[in-house]
């Protein structure tokens, strides 16, 4: 079902050094599945984290935000099958208690873990499989097991998501290994997007932190699949410096740039797996607009054609009605736009300017582009500098069965 | 398709002094179809109307925005079947040709024709089929013919819609017919919500221009079926002052009240009629926040559920998969909202409070209200005085079907 979009090849993840993995099949909601992920922080590793902006944040996030204020993170606890959101006092007091079972197992304490819970909203999460399951994953923990991680984290996902990079900093190789889960904001009743990124990379708390806000701004806070935005949403990433280069102090230098390079092209990678593998999709769209007066008009137009279900649909049936198109930018909130000098592309098809149709524009050129797995919508507002890239998948048929199914 | 929707009772649809309608098969798009809308304004009537905010408005809109500023309105032009949208100058062209063809009809002065057009976007609209059209209206205009009138300004609509009131304003017998058109904030690629409604009341000009800025917030600006806006969508309003009882100055007033109450219920019922007919609908959706702060608090978390792709495949699907709307409360953009505090009904059944599910509540109680047509959500945010309500339908498989059918 997903877009261009194969399982990763389990030799090409690399281990990243101060890095252990360890999954169980926990049984919290169905048998037989990997279902329980406990990821093992090397002492010293710097961790940074976004989270979702949802006021009905699940419990897991709530605590999350708790640990990592009072101590070094050296864990990650995650779960699927459950999200622990819409759960109230109860819910807090099981992502705690997750917690202190990781913690000891661990020998660390239950502030330096950070739980992840994603699955049903509003369903109770039961302790007992995360008190059975947390010591099996203590007990297999192992810095090649990125591919099983990936697994682990699945809910509806119909292919695990993971990617690695390696890069040299001062001539140093340097290793970044990531893997998300998520098939569209939300999937079905199954909250979340949560990512995990780690690298052996030595970099300073405030210059990491300042990474992890580029690199969720250029990945996972620009697609779009139904825009719905969970109560789960997490990004998270570790730096172990154990690869042995002198300290990033910023990422206004060399070492800053290659490594802030190399994060968010993998960051990328995996947001983009996730449209791919979005609910019911069959088609991948790239929206690029250009010429804006700032980033955030150029992705106002973006998202409106993101959101559009309108747009949404006409890429599924591979039909170029591109009115619509034009209404979702017309509606997308920049007030004083003047239509008449916009610009839109589809692919290298020129469709509209001077507020209609482009001249030389047929519709079988339209069509012949509708007809591709991977388009490119482009737009130019003609009125500043500024750009924004937004991605996005169509509307299905396969949506609605998805989400219409009774929870099973 | 349509939700409890009838065909209006074309008996049940009064004539209003000052006002006449004609109509045409002028096969602007398709043959044997009524598809050109005239209606005659006696002299003396005035004129509100609201436009749709979309920077790609037709040209029609920019057309009768320029013509009310010019000179008094006696006449509406309505076409169906090509929306004169995304055409450029030479979409202007025919909409200011259509408006003289009127003038010369009706022994008028074009500005005093507005124009109005719903149909497909970004395709030229010919002159031809209106210059022979708007001399067949102009020959059958009769201050009866209200259904017909409903019917010729229907694109993809399965049910006409029109609706009418009768009121005494200090005594004297008031009427006001309405007529409206669309199946979605956009049908497929028929752009366009078109709501027309006549009144014989006499009411100063700002009081009117202030009457139909309230009706619109109560009615058509409080629906959703897709939450696309689109380039046409236009409301007007004309009071003929033929009804005999003394001038309404202001809304303030018993009259302006009585007159302001019949416009709202009007406007809202015409407006529910398009969500009942909405793309797909299998559901019609009252949303009822309470307890706001502001009224815009409200409406922003109104929305968020109207527009929420998984809340609506969850009313198709009659899933009472709950925590979705939990899920859209909480990212509606009320920063500051305390979900501890919000509770959430589903007609008579309350589901959700405390930030979690509620203690009585049972699966077999939210499936038993799921299943019914019509539902209220009612949400209670506990923090102030400030209502709102909107209404919306659910997201089916026909949706996805009409959207992404081939233009044809």
């Amino acid at each position: 079902m997903a877009v261009g979009l194969s399982p990763p090849d389990p030799a090409a993840l690399l281990p990243v050094p101060g890095v252990r993995l360890g999954v169980a099949e926990a049984g919290i909601r169905k048998a037989n599945r990997k279902d329980l992920l406990l990821v093992e922080l090397a002492e010293g590793s710097r961790v940074a984290a976004v989270y979702t902006r949802n006021r009905f944040c699940a419990a897991p996030v709530l605590v999350g935000r708790e640990h990592r204020a009072r101590a070094p993170t050296r864990a990650w606890l995650v779960n699927t099958g459950i999200a622990n959101a819409g759960t109230g006092d109860a819910g807090l007091a099981v992502a705690r208690a997750s917690c202190a079972v990781t913690a000891r197992a661990l020998g660390i304490r239950p502030e330096q873990v950070l739980p992840f819970s994603t699955g049903v909203i509003l369903e109770p999460l039961p302790i007992e499989p995360i008190e059975r399951g947390v010591p099996v994953c203590a007990a297999n923990l192992a810095p090649d097991r990125w591919a099983d991680a990936a697994q682990a984290i699945m809910t509806t996902d119909t292919v695990p998501k993971a990617a690695s990079r390696r890069i040299a900093i001062a001539g140093v190789p340097v290793t970044l290994t990531g893997i998300a889960k998520g098939a569209g904001m939300i999937r079905p009743d199954m909250a979340t997007l949560l990512a995990f990124l780690c690298t052996d990379a030595d970099i300073a708390q405030p210059a990491l932190d300042e990474l992890i806000r580029i690199a969720v701004d250029e990945s996972f806070n620009a697609i779009s699949v139904d825009g719905d935005t969970s109560t789960n949403d997490s990004f998270v990433m570790a730096a172990t410096a154990r690869a042995g280069h002198s300290r990033i102090d910023t990422l206004d230098s060399a070492d800053g740039r290659a490594l802030s390079a190399a994060v968010v092209d993998l960051a990328r990678e995996l947001a983009c797996a996730i449209v791919r593998d979005g609910e019911g999709a069959t088609k991948f769209i790239t929206i690029d607009v250009g010429g804006g007066r700032s980033r955030e008009e150029c992705r106002k137009v973006a998202y409106a054609i993101a959101h559009s279900p309108l747009v949404k649909t006409a890429f599924f049936a591979s039909d170029p009605n591109l009115g619509r198109i034009l209404c979702a930018i017309g509606y997308a909130g920049v007030d004083d736009l003047d239509v008449q000098s916009i610009r839109l592309w589809l692919d290298d098809v020129l469709v509209a300017e001077h507020g209609g149709r482009a001249a030389a524009y047929t519709e079988a050129e339209g069509q012949r582009v509708m007809r591709a797995e991977d388009i490119t919508i482009r737009i130019d507002l003609a009125r500043g500098p500024a750009q924004a890239t937004v991605w996005t998948c169509d509307l299905s048929y396969d949506y609605v069965k998805i989400n219409a199914e009774y929870r099973s």
